[in-house]
């Protein structure tokens, strides 16, 4: 497996491997991987002959307020299990070297990524949109493997493709959770075991409301419910899969999204009306 | 030569050509094709196995006042032009397939664009960056060739290319001009006879300014001579050639850059100082 921390050598390399005739897929990430990030690194796997796995705590897309600073991070037991899930390459960049001095370009996204976890986090997905398209242009890749726990992440990133008319595919894996049913989240290791159990009522919640149900009242109940558990809430919505424009009433296929404090560890949690 | 109208088509056929080694350059223009653009159809061509013409005047550009639906078009001249210089496809987009249903995703660059033409047309570089961003991607270009004659966006693209680490080379290549002096631009088709000989106080101006000039002193004279003439100033700039900032006292390297309007119409020209 190789490692890259130039963001001109791995564009190099990718540009080389691609001359090859090689299918390269991307999984970017913050690093600290979990089973998540594992199953995103399998799929790409099974999908493409190069997959370049990316660890960038991105600075651009934390607010002043934010945990930047301390967000976990441990690139040798990353370095393992990239190498273990098959990566072909993984890609430690530095903040210096991915935003070099008087750095002044940025993608905003301004439908999709106004809402939800954007209203909360001014600039967040201004972030993530300017650091995924870097990624896509030095990686050359064919596809992108995101997981559907950011949810609004990957329908950002998805409109993003289509209107700069990048030419790849973007994959979305389903959440994977802990046994206990606890969405699999690196931030999860800021909780102790009381709140790890209390933080169990978000994927509870996100399961509850049903084809048909009005919004309004079904909202009510499980922000009451995530409350009484202990959390506080941030928001939680019941919204158009595709538009995350809110449903009156929820319908198949309707997204429900929820993010809430546990402590001072904000958590993020959602599921598709079946 | 190809022509394309349909994006996702221009994308195949482009990715087709590099995957059979190909190299690719864009000329990316707004049509009413004149010697200046004709000028970067043939160093494309010298630089490059398939030269690819965009002609597509970009609304997201222009601003509520400005020419967008009065800017000249002549689709059937250009593609003869094109066809003459040596191009190997001209992409014929329409805003429509360009800019899709809901499309919400824009570049800001947010240092070089800010001042001068920037300043004066709010959202005209984020429609550029935008635009062009999107025919990186399509056309799957190695080289991208512009004019110098729109010195600002040449230097907001080159800035693009960098912060968003897009694999391709920008050629910036002299302004093109009449026998008279006059920078060739599509918008002269605007100007009258005797519009056209005021005009030429422009490239006159530009050319006025030299290395160890105070530039208070030299930027009063040249809009003094530029408002006698009977043009109307918008702006009159001397800066460092790379970063835009104004330049207290001239040196080598920096830009004298200047937009005036010629009745109606607004002219821009600009000189590097030797």
């Amino acid at each position: 497996m190789k490692k890259f921390t130039d963001p001109a050598i791995l564009q190099k390399w990718c540009a080389n491997q691609k001359k090859k005739g090689n299918k390269i897929a991307l999984v970017p990430t913050m690093g600290y991987l979990h089973e998540g990030h594992l199953s995103l690194i399998r799929e790409a796997k099974k999908r493409a002959d190069i997959v370049v796995v990316s660890v960038f705590v991105n600075p651009v897309q934390f607010g002043p307020n934010e945990d930047y600073d301390k967000y976990p991070r441990d690139e040798k037991a990353d370095w393992k299990k990239c190498r273990e899930a098959g990566a072909s390459a993984v890609f430690f960049p530095t903040k210096e070297n991915m935003y070099l001095d008087r750095h002044s370009v940025y993608i905003n996204e301004e439908d999709l990524s106004l809402g939800l976890c954007g209203a909360r986090r001014p600039g967040h997905f201004r972030g993530v949109c300017t650091v995924v398209a870097k990624l896509f242009n030095l990686s050359h890749c064919d596809i992108a493997i995101f997981g559907q726990k950011d949810y609004q992440q990957a329908q950002v990133i998805k409109r993003m493709v289509r209107d700069l008319n990048f030419d790849l595919e973007i994959v979305v894996m389903p959440i994977v959770r802990e046994k206990s049913g606890l969405a699999m989240s690196s931030r999860n290791t800021y909780l102790d075991e009381d709140m790890r159990k209390k933080a169990l009522v978000l994927s509870e919640a996100v399961r509850t409301p049903k084809a048909g149900d009005k919004t309004a009242v079904i909202s009510k109940k499980c922000i009451a419910k995530i409350e009484k558990a202990g959390l506080k809430i941030d928001y939680f919505e019941c919204v158009d899969g595709a538009t995350l424009v809110r449903s009156a009433k929820i319908k198949k296929g309707d997204a429900i999204l929820v993010a809430a404090f546990a402590g001072k560890t904000r958590l993020i949690d959602n599921s598709i009306v079946k």
